[in-house]
């Protein structure tokens, strides 16, 4: 089946909302096998709602619509579908027992109804998808030929419950749709996205069922492997062997897969090694324990940490020798080193480590150029482990590079 | 003059990619007083493309389109303008140049440009939009009638320069668009929506130009001033007395104008002090320290952070008497007290500042839910103040709103 979509307001034709629906719609849609043809934006303006579906007609079955449905003038998404179609609009009773309901709990008097009356109406003959999250129900509505307006609400939260709760359901059942998209990701830290394609650039043109895809965010590459089949079983049948096969070629990269995050893996190696983590941060100023904290069950593993911004904190907090940072200077791998046996030592943990670079825009030198960052890992057995980066970027760029950087040779280090 | 845009991409239409170019040029066109009429989104398929911008030609003066001007196969706007206007493509000397240019400062060859050159043609009788961030140029091109279409590359960086720089000054000489809206912005934190409502609601009504509108960011809350004017000097005529009734009457609330930040706002409530800070979290896991540390030049006054997420370390680094912990627990008004004062003496700063509280989803009861956080600040003349919060969703919910409301603590008690 061949649709539209239209996003209804004039706000998002004056740019002061951006339209998320449409991606997301077409998105889920494309999971279950419907062809989106186009995608229209078009103000609270009737004739021009109705013209842009009656457009659609000429082209495709139907007409995925969003926004418009609420109880003010401006929502007048209801009667352009009625016109469109050739439909009177009617008054749809479960509708209005579904509000009389939510008033009631929500205290409020029976009268109040009057103001959200509009709502309960459809087109004649409309299939009312409920609305799982607000009063706004939606629905599916017919003409003559066949052609379909689907209308559903703007507010994202109330369109994504609706979408996957009643039109999808709705959709696949219509128009036999038998096979769905499941997508499989596979996560990786650390390694360019042109060497993934140098190692699985093969399997783009080779694969059918499932696809691959590379999606690049900075240090982080995810690899989407996609397959079409009738059911979750099937489908992760498809994906597995492809997993295994990308798991392999990429090996030593591969941090999680699906809902994992790189903060979760630095906390699953420190579980499976029983070993707590200190941190000391001077450039990233506290984004790493940020990062370490954002996980339920950070206590587990995450003792503490400190932010070293000034070279007393350094000194009184993290026991850095002053002739150290004398010598060195604060950026260095001397200081790095330093930083991390001492907040491992202060806090008393299995692990400690310590990041210090120059975040800019100021403070750079020829030898020591803005995004320059030293990080250092000290082991339980006592080693120190240092690396240095130079990270491009204004400054609130490098300090979230060098956060995402830290967190994977967190990783890579731990699980070694 | 009247126009729709067109974005161009399969991907956008599979929901892979969010079409972040229509709304931002939405926005910059109606700044300066284009209307846009509506907003289509079409594939990379030159057929529809040319149907989009010849259905478009019925409504509107002209086509605003993004997407589909590099180099591959998939990219068919050039040949689709063409064919929608009647034009041939015709080689634009200067751009080939520009590219012979660009490639030597590269230092590759200049059989490279052979990949590149179908980029160089434009529609006969084109204006062509120089590029300022890339390879691609655009162009606007007239058919017999007088409608148009202007391409620009769809990627965001390259596009927005090529509409400032280039699209937009022409369509102002061209169509004599003298006025141009200027956007002045009043931020304000730790007052609800709501109130802001209650008083300035009169002004959205009285005010015709500038023009108000309010915009919540969870304790945040901005008032935007519009005004339309000829020139910036006459723009800020109207828009400065609006920004003084403003401000008074949402005094003690409004921490900057226009590009200013909280955490600008707490750093210059310092330096105005000079005093210097240090933080100690615990359920913020460093998020203060993280904000402190994000504007350029925060090392004048910030000092440094304890990320005191075990109880040891309040005990050991922060000199939390043990007992205030056995008698009062960690989350608790007595903890977060000592913790400032822990870290302020420590430290050896002007102020120091704490946080302690049940991020979730476990730890929490019935006396301490989740949700609540313990702030206090201590001063340098030895007093300490508290505050207490109770926020609503999921963890990363409540370590980012306790993050704010902490800035918003720092700021308003900083400048008391």
């Amino acid at each position: 089946v061949d649709v539209e979509l239209l996003a209804i307001g004039t706000e998002l034709l004056l740019g002061q909302l951006v339209d998320t629906n449409t991606p997301y719609v077409a998105a889920r849609l494309a999971d279950v096998g419907v062809n989106v043809f186009g995608a229209h934006t078009v103000g609270d303006n009737k004739a021009r709602i109705v013209a842009a579906m009656r457009s659609a007609f000429e082209r495709v079955d139907g007409v995925i619509s969003t926004g418009g449905l609420g109880p003010t003038v401006d929502d007048m998404t209801r009667d352009a579908v009625c016109e469109a179609l050739g439909l009177a609009p009617v008054l749809h009773q479960p509708s209005v027992d579904a509000m009389k309901a939510m008033l009631a709990s929500m205290g409020r008097p029976e009268r109040d109804l009057e103001n959200n009356l509009d709502q309960a109406y459809a087109p004649a003959g409309a299939y009312v998808l409920e609305n799982p999250n607000g009063s706004a129900p939606g629905f599916v509505a017919f003409d003559a030929r066949g052609k379909f307006v689907a209308s559903m609400p703007g507010v994202p939260s109330e369109m994504k419950a609706m979408l996957a709760e009643r039109l999808i359901p709705y959709l696949r059942e219509r128009y036999d749709l038998r096979e769905r998209i499941t997508t499989g990701i596979i996560h990786t830290i650390g390694i360019a996205e042109a060497e993934i394609d140098r190692r699985i650039g093969d399997l783009f043109a080779s694969l059918e069922n499932p696809k691959i895809a590379v999606l690049a965010h900075g240090y982080k590459c995810d690899v989407k492997v996609m397959a079409k089949a009738a059911s979750a079983a099937q489908a992760e049948a498809l994906i597995a062997p492809v997993r295994a096969e990308l798991a392999s070629r990429l090996d030593g990269y591969v941090y999680g897969d699906d809902d994992e995050t790189i903060e979760g893996a630095v906390q699953r190696e420190l579980l499976r090694r029983g070993e707590t983590i200190a941190v000391a941060e001077s450039c990233t100023g506290g984004r790493v324990a940020s990062a370490l904290t954002a996980t339920p069950g950070a206590s587990a593993v995450f003792v503490g940490g400190v932010v070293a911004y000034d070279n007393a904190v350094k000194i009184a907090e993290l026991d850095v020798p002053p002739e150290v940072l004398a010598t060195h200077g604060a950026v260095s791998e001397e200081t790095a080193r330093s930083m991390a046996s001492g907040v491992r030592a202060r806090l008393k943990t299995g692990v400690g480590f310590a990041t210090t670079g120059i975040a800019g825009p100021d403070g750079g030198s020829e030898q020591k150029p803005v995004g320059l960052v030293w990080f250092a890992l000290a082991l339980s057995n006592g080693s120190v482990i240092a690396e240095k980066m130079n990270f491009r970027g204004d400054r609130h760029a490098i300090q979230a590079r060098a956060s995402t950087f830290a967190l994977g040779m967190l990783w890579r280090r731990l699980k070694e």
